[in-house]
């Protein structure tokens, strides 16, 4: 056992940084992806925050960065204690399969032995000490050899995530609970979400878990032979002279495929994968609303407000205020409005329809506007 | 009779140019009131269009401007074809009865029979040759020795204007109808409205009239002996060297009131005011819904655009957007919403709360923010 702020030995903190840029537009964009954003204002980016929650939990030396080469510089800026041989760079998108694989090669070469801990750099967490005690936990079940998943407590029945049901319980020393995974589910139709949140027995599924490297290798090297054997020679070719070589002919071939579906789905449903449930206060700021029901619960009587409040003037107004622009903002009698002003994009929209930015951004695309996007 | 095109012997158009540059904030500023705007986005201001049509009937040696002092420089720019003993300046705001009576006294020093007719330089007249007629056959009332209004005929039940009710028609040469105006209404309640529209016999009072100067100064004689007297000495001392001396002493203290309660409502009392109904798609653009209303018909599935339109991206929306920032915008799923996006002030609200802006710009200059109101 070890005290609340101790680096947990051979523990190696893996946050993936990937998906588009296109959930929170126009604040996100291409080249400025959501984890690279606080969209909540508090000073740090979602990647900064999701760094400084596992610093607690070790060493600079084993966090490890995995996101798209084209963004390496702006992370390297914002977390400048990072160690060049762990920002992993991904030549190009390729689904979490390749991106985890990857990340697992690389820290098996130095030790295969280590216990990862993946965390989705764009997700909040609002309780941390329950999330640090989630982790600590997830190490212990991964060195009894468990594929162990953080299971979410759901705050409600949505069905903007995928879930886990929960099995019988297991014993493991030094854990609170940790129940068998009896099966991954996708996003799920309403009525069947309302049913799994009445039930009791799912978790939401938040894309984190801890898994001892040789562990998770060994189930990528059954379930997806290929993958497996092209990023263990990506690993070893990494911050070598060959890299730029061995990334552009291996890399682009890659085969395009979630870890979920790879490896944790056929893992479940033969029993190696566990959950650990937690209350996390979790949320992956999937889109606009999202970040309205976070920041402006069900009641209040005006906008909330990120960037400057003394810039938005609301009146008879509620719904969500971006003030990015250097203008003065002025609201009035609109419901669930979304107003997100950046300097050379306005965006107003309301509550349910921000999950339909595609369409917009798409067509900006169309005009051939991708400073735009 | 007179050809369509030729100017009208005698006819002196005087364009009042006043009002608080509030209404259609933030487009319209304090130092940018809405006759200097286009609105319309159709490249010319509502002073500019209402110079042009006026300038089919006159030469422009009798086109006067009366407007405030701080936009002399603003107005000249716009209409450098007005003579400079034209452009009328008031050293403050002092209601219409001021502005017209001064306008009146100072084209009666030069022109005691002058036929003056008066058309408020902000108002929006979509018919053109309706206009030019109802003028035409204005200038014969007001030789006939008549107060001569314009009386538009009613596009709906509009509380936002005030009425006249018409009386017995009269026989004047050269006209196709003028009739006694019995009474003048302020904005009526809505039922009173709907009334006076089921009546057939109301129209609405757009402010425009023509009349002899010695006529109307007589009647602002009889009805304001003491302003009818300051304004008369204020006219022999325009454009002399003791103007900023009369001026600061004589206009400071003039009686702030209309010109309808001043002259015409006692004078139509009496029976000395007639009305020339006109139909003149005319609007007075008094806000943005009136706004949304011109340009974004009923069952309209897009919001209007003022400003560039390429700017603008619309999708399941209706309303206005005025496009006068540099920015794109990006607009969905908000119905009858009014977005005005400027360099420094955006505003985003609804048609049916496009009235209520005085709070917001209230609220600015309490926070000192002069600059942005």
């Amino acid at each position: 056992m070890h005290a609340a702020d101790d680096p947990i030995p051979g523990f190696y903190a893996v946050l993936p940084a990937g998906g588009p840029g296109s959930r929170l537009w126009p604040l996100s964009r291409t080249d400025r992806p959501k984890f690279l954003l606080d969209p909540l204002g508090n000073g740090r980016s979602l990647l900064q925050r999701t760094w400084d929650r596992l610093r607690l939990l070790t060493s600079t030396d084993r966090m490890i960065i995995v996101t798209g080469e084209q963004y390496g510089a702006a992370v390297a800026e914002q977390v400048p204690d990072i160690e060049g041989h762990n920002l992993l760079l991904e030549p190009a998108p390729r689904d979490t399969a390749a991106a985890i694989g990857f990340a697992a090669a690389v820290i098996a070469e130095r030790d295969p032995a280590g216990i990862l801990g993946f965390f989705p750099a764009d997700h909040l967490v609002r309780d941390e000490s329950e999330f640090l005690r989630a982790v600590r936990e997830g190490v212990r079940s991964a060195n009894a050899g468990y594929l162990t998943t953080i299971g979410i407590d759901p705050a409600g029945p949505s069905t903007a995530f995928g879930y886990i049901e929960l099995g019988e319980r297991l014993s493991v020393p030094g854990t609170s609970q940790v129940l068998r995974a009896r099966r991954f589910v996708e996003k799920p139709d309403a009525e069947t979400a309302a049913r799994y949140l009445a039930e009791g027995t799912w978790r939401w599924n938040a894309g984190m878990f801890v898994v001892r490297a040789d562990i998770l290798l060994g189930e990528l090297e059954r379930a997806r032979p290929e993958l497996h054997s092209t990023v263990t020679r990506l690993a070893k070719a990494w911050r070598t002279a060959g890299w730029a070589a061995e990334a552009r002919t291996l890399w682009t071939g890659i085969e395009r495929v979630s870890i979920d579906y790879a490896v944790l789905e056929p893992a479940a449903e033969q029993g190696r994968v566990v959950v650990i449930p937690a209350a996390l206060g979790w949320d992956d700021i999937g889109d606009w609303a999202a970040l309205v029901d976070i920041l402006s619960p069900a009641g209040a009587l005006t906008p909330a407000v990120i960037g400057d409040v003394a810039r938005v003037l609301a009146y008879e107004s509620t719904g969500l205020v971006v003030a990015h622009g250097d203008r003065q903002i002025a609201v009035h009698g609109l419901t669930d409005v979304v107003i997100v002003d950046t300097p050379d994009v306005l965006l107003v929209t309301t509550r349910d329809r921000a999950q339909q930015l595609k369409r917009l951004v798409d067509e900006l695309r169309r005009r051939g506007r991708l400073d735009l996007i």
